[in-house]
């Protein structure tokens, strides 16, 4: 028989696909161009020429025996070596191939990493808000998805509640900076207090909590800043690293599993992953794509346009009266609705041609999410828009 | 704290995988040449021009925002049409684009399958001799797999056997034809028979019982047959398949799963895949890998190297005096042992550089595996080494 468990997951429709496709449907009525989606955070800036080129020159140089053959099992040893080299020089860490694994992009990352330090029935902390499939990573595990409430005053981490939540059925807590939805970079004090009290649960509760770290917006960081690395304040972390942003690839599912050398069991945990991919399917990333990002590691797309857009709306809706916290990095924006309800409010604001998320599935009430990787002068197109929505429906 | 389950298989280190680490070793001291290698079933023959070109084509001239983007949950919907109307075409099926799950290779094909229609608790059944990893695939979910005793004479099925071991905990049943290890292509003889049980099974305990269909050696058919398409003969038939071994690229990780669709749950079941994914971190294979085999489905790699060493090593192994099963497809040949443990005999075969796999973990003791994805030279060169072991060593 099929299983019902996946069956019935198919009625629950997601908020953002609802809207992704009355946007869509509005697109055919008045012309894309006419609807200001800022739904969806896929990236709009194309890849950069080096990847091109890594990939053409493997394809005319390699021997296609070798290119296209199986990858071992833990990734192939040069882009293992090659990313702990990177990784060591940018952030002074000790990595050796033997930490690195490389996987099909950040949520296959996430699924290895779950499995290797959770088990059914343990509790999976995390802070809202927060990316909704959380809940499928984690819940089809078995494990509990427990939600740690905003700091809506800064998005950093409502330390209060976590502390409260935090309890001996805690083995792992999954953190995201920068993080989607908020735009938020987690401060070094931020993630200092975070390895004080996880380092101080681990000694009372007398067993490992390990930090896994989501980081695919690592490299979008505006106003020259850098995201602290996460890892260099905690030894129990997994860095869960995706390219699919820092080099706009996200179809090409491409990215590595990171373990802490500082944590007693790192080069094991790699070696669990190898077992993981076998029940689960996964069998390394193509290895076409490890090779080619293993050329360009030190390299991203242009992000100045994510910038620039995040400074153009920023301003315009402080300017309106929109209680929002300035985003550091990523392409996402998280202001406060104009009223409590953020789903009537983003389904006002459609009637204009302006697709919103709110925030209820990312666990924050009474906000919402715009995606701002669209074209620039599309943005500046629905700025005039905005006012006039905040104006004639809310008197801004 | 690190999970133990997976800890633990850390442990049992693979036959397959010592037996090539000992001819690593030796091939340092003699020479790669030297040693015989016939473990591994990796491609030897290198993927066809027409993939290169379709790469290296989708490259220059496509936008890499299209090209890198994320692809739909369920697959590149053109992609999913191609491979549909490719299946019509040579089976005489009737698929449309939502029966077809772009999946990476068949690890994963199999890993949504099982999860599909499988709980934790259920019985699938294989037929010995069997692929190894099936064990891995299934009990990792929870699922019990039973293997059924092999058919030595023909390595057809056991129906004998199989019809004892259905009952009303059988949710499915794990077929793999043409078959690695035997090289036996399933006639429709034996999936007619097959079907007919499987369909009064499934009426006499009111439930469905899905038939899994590994195909990554569907092409490989020696003597200018085919593989009889296995879902033709039952309705509810999942077709996993791989590019892996009719390309040459199983580095690549691109296959597919093909729903019947005349299941009638058919298509919810592919709906069911991209619930599933998110569960396991799959979220799709690579864009630029979906792109690029559409455009080369009929194609394969030369073939034409497998069959001649199977007609060198058949016709010099039934000349020694072994007793074997012709293979009628794939690039491999299960011969029987020529004392009662295979794994003695594969030993004492080490001795003259002939690494050979005894198929206690294939399911089928006494019998040994030989992968002659090798080159022709280095088989006519292996030959008169065998009969020299077969004579020293058996008095054959």
């Amino acid at each position: 028989m099929i299983v019902q468990q996946y069956k019935e997951m198919l009625g629950a429709k997601s908020v953002i696909r609802t809207l992704s496709e009355a946007a869509a449907v509005r697109a055919k009525e008045i012309g894309p161009e006419n609807v200001f989606d800022y739904s969806l955070g896929n990236p709009s800036v194309p890849a950069p020429p080096c990847l091109k080129e890594a990939l053409l020159s493997l394809l005319e140089n390699q021997d296609p025996m070798s290119l296209h053959g199986y990858s071992p099992t833990l990734g192939i040893p040069s882009v293992k070596e090659a990313i702990a080299e990177s990784l060591n020089e940018r952030f002074d860490m000790h990595y050796g191939p033997e930490h690195i694994f490389p996987v099909s992009a950040a949520a296959a990352a996430i699924a290895h990493a779950l499995r290797a330090v959770s088990e059914p029935g343990d509790e999976v902390l995390t802070f809202a808000p927060f990316f909704p499939e959380y809940h499928p990573y984690v819940d089809l595990t078995g494990a509990v998805l427990k939600v740690v409430p905003a700091d809506t005053a800064a998005f950093q981490i409502n330390f209060e509640a976590f502390s409260r939540m935090l309890n001996e059925k805690t083995a792992a807590v999954l953190i995201n900076t920068p993080n989607n939805p908020s735009g938020a970079v987690y401060s070094e004090e931020t993630l200092t207090k975070l390895a004080d009290i996880l380092s101080a649960r681990q000694k009372e509760y007398g067993h490992d909590i390990f930090l896994i770290s989501d980081e695919p917006y690592r490299e979008i960081v505006f106003d020259g800043k850098k995201q602290p690395y996460v890892s260099k304040f905690y030894a129990n972390t997994i860095s869960c690293y995706s390219f699919s942003k820092s080099l706009s690839l996200p179809g090409e599912r491409i990215g590595y599993l990171a373990v802490n050398p500082a944590c007693p069991d790192a080069a094991t945990i790699v070696n669990m992953c190898g077992q993981i991919s076998r029940g689960i399917g996964h069998n390394c990333p193509t290895s076409l794509m490890q090779l080619a990002v293993a050329k360009v590691l030190d390299q991203t797309a242009d992000f100045s346009i994510y910038e620039k857009n995040r400074n153009l709306i920023y301003d315009c809706l402080t300017d309106i009266g929109f209680e929002v916290v300035k985003p550091a990095g990523t392409f996402y924006i998280f202001p406060k609705a104009l009223e409590e309800d953020a789903v009537a409010f983003c389904q006002k604001a459609l009637a204009y041609d302006l697709v919103l998320v709110p925030a209820d599935t990312f666990g924050c009430p009474g906000y919402f999410r715009m995606a701002y990787c669209v074209a620039t002068e599309k943005v500046e197109r629905s700025l005039p828009v905005f006012r006039r929505f905040a104006r004639e429906v809310y008197g801004k």
